[in-house]
């Protein structure tokens, strides 16, 4: 019998990535890669005209398509694998994007009628222009005291749905009425690919507050944000939720002829990107903690109960695998602080030697920084750059490092930005526990993970935990794959479950970082100031940097 | 008749620089400058074998005299004047800088006996190697409560007389025993100069612990410290205190033939090299503080009483002018902060378009920084990187930046810095104020208050006062001249007051600074958010900074 094989496709905010993977034990023979025609559209709509306002963030719905067409058969083409081979398909998208479709699920950008207007086009997850809108939500659900709030313990972000929708009733009613649903651009694939109009879980519990037990927020709530509103959830969204992960359908003739597979090969239904991970990383039961370290880090766990955790994003039940509630905690500032640091504080002498030396400027100062013991730099930061948006969840906190003397060395000051994200992690870590949810094993995944020995090190140090490292490099779209061959089943040359799949498709390197008494030692003492200091500016003992930003404001409003 | 001239000469740290003034309106004719043969040394003898410990900092006192004997014929003959007309000598020195010598004023260095012993020389001003005598000193006068204490508000310092002369009776009592008496290098030049064995008012109180009141400290204080030293004072220094810039004597024939002046040229008593500043600048009276900036900031006033004034270097009585008590604050680090931002924390796009654009860095980086408004950076610090020595006294404290967020730009940095030492000089001003010693008026001199426009309008929008500038450019040198002038009298064409001389000699620049309302507003709000970390940090509220410098010492001494 010849190799099966399913194919992940991971929609990121650039590009999209296959990658087709061998069922038996998961090897990932090909990959392919296609940049969005239209990128980010940030300015102008595509007609070059039609400006965009500040914050907002909008893409193009025929360049999933496109990319689909292309990197589907590059990979197949690549892998030199026959189509009858190729037994399911899975995929991940980030979210929420968000775009409104017609009855046939025609994206409403598409009809030359709203051709011109920026609302009827997809809404990106990094669109921010809706804070205004969040706001209102966030005041209504708290007079209100929905018992979604509990869910989602840092408040409604204007990246979500709800507010999403709401500028678009704003802004453009004509459009509002014209959709006939608004639909994750994830779900929106789906249909393309199988003609099933179903909302997935993931997206559907993370950021539009379904929840499998209460459903969507009731008529009386969505009348209260808006008359026009009242019968959003019946009128303008997929009647279904269905388990990301599962089979949602199969290709239809259409799509297959598009991506060159078979019609009738079963896809999974989707999740969000970061949240497919899991599965890529083979994490299919509670108590391990899956941190996807970028530019920010996401931090994903499972258990079996509902519990409520300050400051987490979302806690979903179904949100990952049925059965089990998955919960969702996020660091807004990570690798993007220490590009930050290389931008704006790297000395020109750091810059040349490590230019001379053929050195990536990362590596070059881990190489300083990594001869550190800790502790030894003096020096203490509060991750903050980018606001709180775990624990505290406060945007207008910033950050802060304290100990400089005139001795103070750069790689210092990037090793402390370093520890203090590995602070903020273990403060993330212990609101879980605290709250009653295990944490009992700690993974990492993503580009930093893999690359940044000194980094993992230090956070093993800190949280006193093992960490292991995913061992693909491309776990949202391995897990993607690993759904598809639970998609196809067992009877199909797949699995039964995903259980089963992710234990045979996926794994951990085979080294893993262990915390070195000495050091979790002197951690432990630097994480006690840390978080002395996290809770006198953050939990209002001295409100210093919201008056800052105050400050701020006043002075960039006065004249010159 | 012909015009006069005063020569002033400034004994710094690596060098002598010479001024001739015109006596009549302070005219500088002509200047000098020596660098030291020896310059400091920090490693080892002349003989380049003996090896100093660290933090040792020597002078060798030919040095001195091999200066004097360029910088005066070189300014006389660069002003082409007459000897007959140079009616009147002055100068100022490093401070605590003393040597051993024997009964004649001949160094113990230049004794074949003790040639090889770094005890036998000159000790700089910077020499930090007495700092367990120091600790030994400071505990003995706590637990004695001596009177003296009060004066010194910020403790004595291991760079002051006393812990010098203690390691030396330590290390190498041999020479405390050879040695007839210890002098300051300023008061062993008026010894080579005039003959007379007196020491200066401005050093003995400020370095030596002298009040006009009181004398020295007492026979029983010296032998607690060390039996040995219970009769230091009758034993060890010279008899008679003399007030700095009065006449102490005139040149002897050898003196005179050794630098081309006429026998019997009046001398002035010698200051600190900082505070002959304040005549360079024309004070002679209550109210008007002086910083001088450079890598720190001395901060010096007079008053007609003593008040006791936390976190003062000292006060003392007739320490300036004669019926007039001088205090003395400082900020350890002001230039310092600068530099080591450049060097630590400027980005290598910085560098290059500065270098491009051929401008000095720091002009580059004000360029931009004053196109922030007040409050803008939305930054705040504490300017604490090399300790506090002010208000609060701690050299155990470190900096504080606070704010960041991943739009904070390098010349927001920089402001924040410059506008940190800002708050720390209010803090000084409300300090002095607050003790009862009143400052109307603020004035400015040295290298960083000349050139930096926008630090000197940020000092004054935040102490809300006019800021005058010093219209020389060497304040000491010509303060000197002054005193020169005065030595002279006016029966041999000077002064017969310093009143008159500062008046007619010196001056500040035509243009000042005035505090601009809508800046003084800002800054307003974020001094209190400074003063409020300030106390925090500083007053034990929070001992964070000192606890990071023990695990670092621990973190330090660990093994590898």
């Amino acid at each position: 019998m010849s190799s099966k094989y399913s194919i992940g496709i991971d929609f990121g905010t650039l590009s999209a990535r296959a990658v087709l993977v061998e069922i038996a034990a998961g090897r990932e023979i090909a990959s392919a890669v296609k940049d969005y025609t239209h990128g980010v559209m940030d300015e102008f709509l595509p007609d070059g005209k039609t400006k965009l306002g500040p914050d907002w963030a909008l893409q193009h719905p025929e360049d999933y398509l496109e990319a689909l067409r292309a990197v589907i058969p590059a990979v197949i083409k690549e892998a030199g694998v026959n189509a009858n081979d190729i037994i399911g398909l899975g995929f991940d998208f980030t979210s929420c994007t968000i775009l409104p479709v017609d009855k046939t699920g025609r994206p409403l950008c598409l009809d030359e009628k709203f051709r011109s207007n920026p609302h009827s086009y997809v809404k990106l997850w990094k669109h921010h222009a809706a804070q205004k809108q969040a706001n209102r939500l966030n005041e209504i659900t708290a007079s209100r005291g929905e018992e979604f709030l509990s869910r989602y313990g840092s408040g409604i972000s204007s990246e979500w749905m709800v507010p999403k929708v709401m500028q678009i009733l704003d802004e453009a009613f004509e459009v509002y009425q014209a959709a006939d649903r608004f639909v994750e651009a994830a779900d929106w694939i789906t249909e393309q690919l199988t003609g099933e109009k179903k909302s997935n879980s993931c997206a559907a519990g993370f950021k539009a507050l379904w929840s499998k037990k209460y459903g969507y927020p009731s008529r009386d709530f969505y009348r209260q944000l808006d008359p026009r509103l009242e019968n959003f959830v019946e009128e303008k969204l997929n009647k279904e939720v269905v388990t990301s992960g599962s089979r949602v359908g199969v290709l239809t003739e259409k799509a297959a002829g598009m991506l060159g597979l078979n019609p009738g090969t079963p896809v999974a239904a989707p999740f969000i990107d970061a949240h497919a991970s899991l599965p890529g990383v083979g994490i299919t039961e509670p108590g391990k903690m899956l941190m996807i370290i970028g530019t920010s880090t996401c931090h994903i766990v499972m258990d079996r109960e509902e519990k409520m955790v300050p400051g987490i994003s979302g806690v979903v039940e179904d949100g990952i695998l049925a059965g089990l509630y998955a919960y969702e905690a996020g660091q807004a500032c990570v690798g993007d602080h220490f590009e930050w640091f290389i931008e704006n504080s790297l000395p020109a002498a750091y810059a040349k030697e490590a230019e001379e030396k053929g050195m990536n400027i990362h590596a070059y100062l881990r190489q300083k920084a990594s001869k550190l013991k800790a502790g030894e730099s003096g020096l203490l930061a509060l991750d903050w750059w980018n606001g709180n948006r775990s624990v505290l969840n406060d945007a207008d906190l910033t950050g802060l490092m304290l100990g400089y003397t005139l001795l103070t060395k750069p790689e210092e000051v990037y090793r402390a930005l370093i520890e203090a994200t590995a602070f903020g992690t273990r403060m993330i870590i212990e609101a879980y526990q605290d709250a009653g949810v295990p944490i009992r094993e700690l993974y990492a995944a993503g580009g930093i993970a893999k690359k940044d020995e000194m980094m993992m090190q230090i956070y093993s140090d800190v949280t006193n935990r093992e960490i292991r490292i995913a061992a693909s490099a491309q776990t949202s779209a391995l897990g993607s794959a690993v759904c598809g061959a639970v998609a196809a089943g067992k009877r199909n040359g797949g699995y039964d479950t995903i259980f089963q799949a992710a234990r045979a498709m996926t794994g951990v390197e085979e080294g893993y970082y262990k915390p070195i008494p000495e050091n979790v030692a002197a951690y432990d003492k630097l994480y006690a100031e840390y978080k002395r200091l996290h809770d006198y500016f953050g939990r209002s003992k001295n409100d210093v940097m919201k008056r800052l930003k105050k400050i701020r404001e006043m002075a960039m409003k006065s004249g010159n």
